[in-house]
């Protein structure tokens, strides 16, 4: 493997509009997408103005139908095994609303889960199954030795975010694959904000299933993201919504479900947005997501590192491998500020707050930390803007230059 | 009401780039995008690559709020009564689906309903509840007195496709409402194809929850939708799936459920096509839907009797009121070749088929129809320009000229 290069990044930047316009630290957030992604989304948006929204699908069928070996391909999985899906929540939730749930299964999940997949656990959790959270290691990410020791015949899913919305903490997937294994389990791996970023092979992963949205690491667009299941338990999985893509009403008096994994997609869809997904995976493959994940890994120690410098910083980052979301907080600077501070500079960051990681911010006394996410894009030099821009900045009762 | 005239249409079509590129009478499958839809949808796009798409979310925040406003005003609903949807299919599931059906529950629908919701109800039959199809009137539309008939305590739903996919027929919504509304039931009406078409009030027909697409006659983006549900019932209905936007994980151990019809969203979507159909709602609402209405009806009629006029040709439409879907069959010429030798010509038709609406298809004897809908863009030219192409096509095994 070769290293991305400062040329090859620069040829990358000069693709993305974007990088002419802010200073972007939101990239786990949605990031910026290539013109190449642009040009995919709007091609297509103008072709269904000139010749109608179903005929401009039939005249791509043959690209559309390619972004599925390509989405295959990024992970290693097979075509029929891969769902369309209009984000990663939608499509977590259609597999994991899925699942035929009874009453005493056991649902082990992280401390670091995110609020949504923790809001079904607690919907499902009416039906009498039991929601139980692993402990962490001493780095901070699911103990897999608690995770081995917790699991029995009863455990009907593991589910783990892999990399958590409010920090960098990479979970350790592989080794939570191989414990999962060795029981009827089925293990649900939330891939949203690690597609794209660091190499998955579902193969390796041991993952039967697997949830990931377009925006983020992929650079692809809003409003689209994809899912995968493994065929040998995609007949156990009926969605817990149906239409008539999804099943064929095959009888006056009966349906039958699509026996591949487009039994949890819909009908009608953004084809446009499919279609620079497609796109973004394509580049991602052409650069290759072990190098991505080299400059990323090699870009978020730069900036945590310069981060560190500051007085008066924390960071919040916590596992042995961390991921390009680097999360900090500033003493006596309330994170929105810092970053209103910031966006007005155009540099974009947010915020991760309390209630999207409650399990794992009650656990650290966390309530908001600054959440600096880069990507392979990310240059040194737009760290050194954002440092400088937390030097310099002015915030209420707080003396200028506290932080030089 | 001033009806909508030759120039105004000339104005209309003059902002429509498919006029300029096809003869479009698939405006039921997804209409033309006039080019105020397209730039909206494109300009978003554009802003999100230019900015980051979280932050072309902020900046462009008044104006998807107001989309709320403009659907609600479309509808005669209260904003908190909105939710945005992928599209109407998945609108429809949100709230049928959560619906909390016990054993013994009844759902009464109509002969003349979609695969997508019966494969939805028969996938809730598997609880014990019960789906009667409520029979016709002498005009092919439900039977109104047969629902008052079909009434009682036990009836929890009743659902009704307001146009249904295969064919011109209007089911009499208002009469309808009428009838639910002596009774607890709800009621749930897929208006898919008949917003944007027909005017809409939706305290005027009583249903409690509507399910609509943005890119059939409302001429939005494809992959967007909209839910009505009505305040008064929002409270007995918790949707199948949550997040982080429609529930809040409020405290370590139980989450809270919006209060409004965000409960039905989720808070990833394409904020580029939530915009475009809050300008194709706009434009609507500018032409005026009763305006539509009188030229769709006025249209279709002329379709109708141009296709009577031809050999061999059987109109498969039904109803009392027909609206701008027109369907048809011609002896010995399959639907699919009909479509495909149109589509040759740039004559955008399309066909349905038995699987779609099975109850109606069956009882009615049909395997496969022509369906060639119109919308207020259609001129008479067009309506000649189809007729002609009918009428001189050739076609395996008929001799040329069979149609003059």
């Amino acid at each position: 493997m070769t290293a991305l290069t400062d040329s090859g990044i620069a040829a990358l930047r000069s693709e993305t509009p974007g990088c002419q316009h802010v200073v972007h630290f939101n990239h786990a957030g949605s990031s910026l997408m290539p013109q190449r992604v642009i040009d995919a989304v709007v091609a297509h948006t103008v072709r269904e103005g000139e010749i109608g929204g179903y005929e401009a699908e039939d005249e791509a069928a043959d690209r559309i139908d390619a972004v599925y070996d390509q989405v295959a391909g990024l992970i290693n999985a097979d075509r029929g095994e891969v769902a369309m899906i209009e984000n990663a929540t939608r499509a977590w939730d259609m597999v994991f609303y899925a699942i035929p749930f009874a009453s005493g299964d056991r649902i082990l999940t992280s401390i670091a889960e995110y609020h949504s997949n923790v809001i079904a656990f607690y919907q499902v959790r009416k039906r009498g199954v039991l929601i139980e959270v692993v402990p962490n290691d001493q780095y901070g990410q699911m103990d897999v030795d608690a995770l081995a020791d917790m699991m029995d015949e009863r455990v009907r899913l593991v589910a783990v975010s892999h990399m958590p919305t409010n920090g960098g903490l990479v979970q350790p997937a592989e080794e939570i694959g191989r414990v999962v294994a060795q029981w009827p389990a089925l293990y649900l791996l939330d891939a949203c904000q690690s597609i794209g970023q660091k190499p998955i092979d579902v193969q390796a992963v041991g993952c039967h299933m697997l949830s990931a949205s377009a925006r983020k690491y992929l650079r692809g667009p809003r409003g689209q993201g994809f899912l995968y299941v493994n065929q040998t338990v995609i007949d156990q999985l009926e969605p817990p919504m149906l239409d008539g893509h999804a099943a064929m009403w095959s009888s006056r008096d009966s349906y039958e479900l699509m026996p591949d994994a487009r039994r949890f997609e819909n009908w009608e869809r953004s084809f446009a947005n499919i279609l620079g997904m497609g796109d973004a995976v394509a580049l991602a493959m052409i650069i290759g997501v072990d190098r991505i994940w080299e400059r990323i890994l090699r870009q978020a120690t730069r900036l945590r590192e310069r981060l560190s410098a500051l007085p008066g910083v924390t960071l919040t980052d916590v596992g042995e491998v961390q991921s390009g979301i680097v999360t900090f907080m500033i003493d006596s600077w309330p994170p929105g500020d810092i970053q209103a501070q910031l966006n007005a500079r155009s540099i974009n960051v947010t915020t991760s707050t309390r209630s999207s990681t409650r399990f794992d911010m009650e656990a650290r006394g966390l309530d908001e930390v600054v959440r600096s996410s880069i990507h392979y894009l990310t240059t040194d030099e737009e760290i050194e803007t954002l440092i400088a821009a937390l030097a310099e900045s002015r915030y209420p009762g707080r003396a200028r230059g506290i932080l030089t």
